[in-house]
């Protein structure tokens, strides 16, 4: 039978998703959770890999098991093999065809930064931090720009076995949110694109910092879009603040 | 001058509040950071102790410097000296003759608890986690019973060295909100009083638990306020779940 997980992780203690020899990573803890209870290897296909240190509140992976067993006691198997910083939130049973990798259509990452004079305990690993106050709509303006389709080239890392650095970003917005415990405002950056480069989303949340901050405009991100040129783009913002929302399929 | 401090901290690991030799605790660092700055050893006072475990949105505390410095070099300076899960939100010259202990009116406490089959690792460590599905109405019952002024010895801890154990609990609301990163209903318990002793929050919230599980009802707390006989309470809920809110002036 072929199962979809959703999985939720906290990314601060994992080097990642991708499994690596004798790193913590999430794609391996529930390969060895999942090989275990099937008593064979298994693999777990992960919707796209996610970096150290960044979160996903709804990643999806999907596995193969010859072993017969219900969506609901696959998850409780799953959760009580693996540590409590990463959980499966839903199992479902799914067609053979479906590949959490390549039947995916649609990513949603959510970039949060704490904007005020001190950075909430309970956000330090989940948020960047940013003291000076951003003008929210020169980041709106500049997020307008990434709308759409391009190539990404000098927003994206230099490195890539990708064979084609145009996506398509659907939907970009910068918006504003309260949370008690944050004791300041919250801006969140949320980006869906058909597909994301290696640190795109961090690259395009780097650069609307900037943008709120004053330092660049419209001008140059048109520019940097037009000709791939990294060294125009701003620095890419740090992976704590990364969430990977949804994968629609 | 005498200041008035404002504090944010997540208790996971620090051993509570009150200062011990060899132990990490909230009091024991910003004693450290205060001292330092200070040059001398100063004595930061708490609104009250917090247990192992315990977090805090608004923790109050005083102290008694003869540096001239402003509020706002006072955060800088102690939030430079202390590990990132510790912050001090804010600052004010306050008369001498306030102290946070001894001038506190109210108090407000938080116990949260996801209620669904998974427990999010974003709330791994401040809520407690509870599968079966609770009934709001009768946690609600027995949270009507606790109003109030009664002597709180059942729902408090053995040894104490308070005077007297009677308290008076002006607010005690279970509320239902919901968290996307929780990916299940938090139910949050809110409890307001003139003072807490110690246990206290945490034995109201295990025996709100109980009634919402339909393992005691009201008859059993109101025998339980009158005799003060602990057996008759439910087990105190875990330290993690619980956050002071605020203290009132």
């Amino acid at each position: 039978m072929n199962f979809k997980l959703t999985i939720q992780y906290d990314g601060t203690d994992f080097h990642g998703w991708q499994i690596q020899d004798g790193l913590r990573t999430v794609q391996g803890e529930l390969t060895a959770a999942l090989s275990l209870l099937e008593g064979r290897d298994v693999v777990v296909h992960g919707s796209g890999r996610t970096d150290a240190g960044v979160h996903a509140e709804g990643q999806v992976a999907s596995v193969q098991l010859q072993k017969e067993i219900t969506p609901q006691k696959l998850r409780a198997a799953i959760n009580g093999n693996v540590q409590s910083d990463v959980r499966v939130l839903n199992v479902e049973v799914v067609d053979d065809s479906f590949h959490a990798r390549y039947s995916a259509r649609e990513k949603t990452y959510l970039y949060r930064i704490v904007n005020g004079p001190v950075l909430s305990p309970f956000w330090r690993n989940f948020a960047y931090h940013e003291a000076r106050t951003l003008n929210l709509e020169l980041m709106r303006d500049c997020a307008n720009v990434f709308l759409g389709e391009h190539d990404w080239t000098a927003f994206s890392a230099a490195q890539s076995d990708a064979e084609s650095r145009v996506r398509t970003v659907t939907n970009l917005e910068v918006t504003e949110s309260s949370d008690p415990r944050a004791a300041s405002r919250v801006i969140e950056i949320r980006a869906s694109a058909d597909g994301f480069l290696r640190y795109m989303v961090r690259s395009i949340a780097g650069t609307l910092l900037a943008a709120g901050r004053g330092e660049l405009d419209q001008s140059i991100v048109i520019k940097a879009l037009a000709t791939g040129d990294r060294a125009a783009a701003a620095a890419t913002a740090p992976a704590k603040g990364l969430t990977l929302l949804m994968v629609a399929y």
